[in-house]
């Protein structure tokens, strides 16, 4: 007997989510079907449904989820980091396939600006095509040859894992690839959304001695203070004007400035701002710069002037996602991230994203499954 | 009989610079006497002639010369890299002697950032103080216990040092030590002054496999040619719109972007121009805003998108200075430098100002002494 | 008709290659048939054939070769690089397809040390196995999906591709991208095989002042001097003393010893020595220890007392390959790298083992086809 | 009247230490008189007593030490941090004074290579000429102009401070300066002394997931259990055998080895076992191998096979120490260091070299003054 499956699709830009249910197919060679879990809500999904960005539709939303190996393809034995695989087992994979072949891929071995075919899951598959589960809004999820499948540790639970499904690999990337924190450095984060707050952790766990959230609204920097993320939490609500915002970060860094500002909020003034709370000879992560807004003012004297390094980090690829799923247990044994998440059934996945835009929680994630 | 100095002097902004003569002092201990014989008119020294920076007036100009020594003070036997000094050697020194002592010295080792009580010659020793012959417009110029003092190497001529004086260790620093060059990169480089062709210079000699300069007017871009800096010459003056510009930059590099942008044009935006040059994953050295001209539109976006890296490079100090001194036998082996020079004699020195301003020369010098 | 190919085998270790012949097969999808031109002999095929290395026989040898485009299997359009491909392109490949799913390949992004089911042409693939013509010293070669294909660029002619096939790109590996050559370093390179004349010319090409080569015998050093490669010559042979050498370098670098050690020799005890040539804070760069000769004395103590950054460089990869045949323009603009090369036929493959073997010559190629 | 003040000088290579007597002098412009209240023992101190190093007999010794200002010479009121000083404050002092002139102070910026006249306390002073307290063993120090000098901050005591007088800026370079720990790496330290316990804290303030020990006796790593230094120690004295800890440290790892080791033991040998240690592309950070016991074997094969990254650290310069003072207070916030320490009267010096050089204490401090 043929089973079905649920799916949350986008039908038409601006419009509202539909529930579709589909045939679930068998994996083919190399491929994997996986029970869906849990699936995150995210601030793209917001964007993909207003049509901002250039995708096919109808599509399977869903792009950071974890789940339980139902049914592997033939040949499909382990895991990428070697560990062996079998239904039941829970699992997380990364959301895009890089081609492995373009110049990003092969020679500068930055397969996050891959600009070969990239395969990416809820986002630019078309549900009307085979195999139409390619969203992580769904009972099941059918997961193509060449995706980095990769079994959850058991030091966390499914729920903490995708806390930070996007997230947590988003920020390692910035935080532990492209600038460096060192033990006793004072961190500046721009944004309390879930980038920010994974940045700061993973500040905190580079031995970061002063963490500077600078975000809101308040009920996130509550939240950042119950979890124990960041020493100082300035709300921009608050303190709305940037001048004073300066000047309470150089306050608290003795007049120096940040060693390290991690802007995860993207809004373009912030970088104008980062710019102003580095030190001399500090460095800036610009992470959170993902929708193209056009042209903010940017004083380019103090590039100059504070001789600083800017660097920007684009989404992340394999070793990123590994990285979050390596970091795990330390993240969850100093951080209780799970608190971080509200649920929703997959039929409220419109209302899911409604919250998000109100900015009413800080994580929504579909609750799917039943355990 | 005491010997008399001349030496040019701003006494008061915005007015045309004095000639004064002053008594030659003795050096004291570890202090060396030079008789100056040539030395340059920068970008700079217009800004201090204008008043738009916080020095004292009046004061001595001159912050970049050679000359040869005059009398060594007690105990001053050898320059800074061993050699042993001797009347009648030819010698040039870096401009500034940082504190030493402070966080930035110290703990950072970027002692261009130094905020100790830096001296600069030729900006901020008054000369009204003893003694008097602070800057390098002059006969003779008297140079502190600490100045990093060096011997020129014979493979150059004093003409050709002088040439670059400040330029190029502002671009050792920029080019050799911010960002990274490697042999077969594509760089664009903005600006087509000192700075600019220095920097060029220092992209060809990295093992750059096409520099191409972004500057004007055209006579300058006709002196580069001449000099064999740059293998692409982009007139801003003919290519008036920066989008053009951009879209020249892509076509010579097959469509991706400049591996590396050097911003030397001073220009704010040059910053976001740099940003659209530059390829994916590339880097950009921000090395000629020295004045703030406040924010300018720059989009945030593409550090993110294209994950960039953005270098600034405030000034230099004894690394560049004696990195500069130590590449002029290769520098001048690979370009004939001394054919940037015009030259004035020292009672020219508002001409040679007002050249600069117009842009009617490259590289203006005061001819100071006979040789 | 069924076209059959000739394919030197190495059938049992220690016995002479063996001319087999095979039919040549048809590519399957995203594979390609390539008619080989020109295939180098390498000092690897030396360890091959005794037996130093864990491989299958009987193995068709050749793991460095050029040719043009056979046969394109279904779905295969463009190089790796985006250029399209035809029948009778000259093209060359990577000879090794890396797994692309271990930690190496996805976490840390090193693939040359890759851990999964490497393939390497010419050197881990059977002969009795289909597709059998898995090796360059052949006149066809099957290039497996996933191979990595390039088209050759016009400005080098194939015998200058071939002359640095595997040395090429090792330097470009440990030259520009473990250790970092700066403009005016003066680099000392330990070996005058082709890695070590390759290594010399990424040095110059990077902006060395002047690069010492320690290597041997006189003919191979007379080469370097007819090919402008390095400045300063030193025979091993002559000079058989290492402290006698050490002296020579010091006395060439002003007593300081050399900025950058590049060991390309094989020799253990070159380690030793390049930690006696480099100054303090150099770099050494330990490309050439391919082999396992077991502990050599080694003063640890020079490590910790001179600051020393030694970086080790395994084998290369896609970038590191890629990058060789990017550098060829300016490669053979500044260096004849033909005249390395010593021509044998197909049949001739055991009399080349041997003078590779005893260094008769430097580069040893099979000349395959016609052209 | 004149003030007097202990001082324990070395005489004689070989013979134990005698007490004598000094006038107390007065601070010239720009120097200070301080109290010393604590100063360590050092193993190099063993090494100076028995002459393997070449100084100047009779030496005042003490290279680490901290006290209170008595008095301050003309000019100096500040800190080197900017912080006011006044008499009665704590304070802690770099034990050496880089010429500040030489290509390694200027050019390289590392001071610690420096070649010039390079003045250190308690090693190359003689105490026969004025002003004769030039050690920290005694009742009073004279400290020369130009000494880096820094008060103490309040979160961590005196008896902190110097329980990783050396061994904390030691570290400091090694771990924080010349390889770099991730948040989640594995580390290993080689050495329990204070530098191995000192670079342990810094992997773990680092983020180390996971920190292995590998020293004895077996009282040294029960002091690191107590302050929660290490989360695995292996006993080198338990398993004697070097292929057995390379076994537990590979099980600890996964299989893999190690992302970083820190080599803090001294022992040729141990850089060996490093290189064993390391995963294939980890880094090694060699800081113990301060004395030269001449070669020992080292298989560079593996150098190059494992793609490895060494890095030797010479001692600590002035960005070392203020390092180490900015991390006192994260550092005592975490590891209890002041259990490290046992205590001596100034008297008791023979016998405190005698305990350090049986192994018997960790950490031996004379406790000079009352407090």
């Amino acid at each position: 007997m043929t089973r079905t499956s649920r799916a949350v699709v986008l039908e038409e830009f601006g419009k509202p989510l539909q529930l579709r249910r589909y045939d679930v197919p068998t994996p083919q060679e190399m491929a994997a079907l996986v029970r869906v879990e849990y699936a995150g809500v995210c601030g793209t999904d917001l964007h993909l449904q207003s049509g901002h960005l250039p995708i096919p539709v109808p599509v399977g939303l869903g792009h950071e989820a974890v789940g339980r190996v139902d049914t592997l393809g033939p040949g499909l034995t382990h895991d990428v980091l070697g560990n062996e695989l079998a239904p039941g087992d829970w699992v997380s994979w990364l959301n895009n396939i890089a081609c492995g072949r373009c110049r990003f891929c092969l020679v500068e071995q930055q397969p996050t600006l891959c600009t070969g075919s990239r395969r990416i899951y809820g986002i630019n598959q078309s549900a009307d095509q085979w195999p139409h589960l390619s969203g992580g809004w769904a009972d099941y999820i059918y997961l193509q040859p060449g995706t980095v499948l990769v079994k959850l540790p058991e030091a966390a639970t499914p729920q903490q894992v995708i806390a930070l499904g996007c997230a947590g690999p988003t920020a390692v990337h910035g935080v532990l690839n492209e600038v460096r924190v060192r033990s006793g450095d004072t961190v500046v984060v721009q944004g309390s959304g879930p980038v920010g707050l994974a940045a700061a952790m993973y500040a905190q766990l580079s031995g970061a001695k002063k963490v500077i959230i600078v975000g809101g609204p308040a009920t996130r920097l509550e939240l950042a203070k119950r979890l124990g993320v960041g020493h100082v939490h300035i709300d921009v609500f608050q303190v709305a004007d940037a001048d004073e915002r300066t000047e309470i970060v150089h306050g608290e860094t003795d007049g120096a400035g940040a060693d390290v500002v991690v802007e995860c909020a993207g809004v373009p003034s912030a970088v104008a701002e980062a710019i102003d709370y580095a030190r001399p000879d500090g460095a800036i992560a610009v992470i959170g710069q993902y929708t193209d807004h056009g042209p903010t003012p940017i004083n380019p004297h103090l590039i100059t002037r504070k001789n600083l390094n800017i660097s920007g980090s684009w989404g992340f690829g394999a070793r990123h996602y590994l990285g979050y799923i390596a970091s795990l247990p330390q993240l969850v044994a100093n951080f209780d991230i799970g608190q971080m998440v509200s649920e929703y059934a997959l039929e409220e996945a419109n209302s899911a994203l409604a919250d998000v835009k109100s900015g009413a929680v800080v994580k929504a994630v579909l609750r799917v499954g039943d355990e």
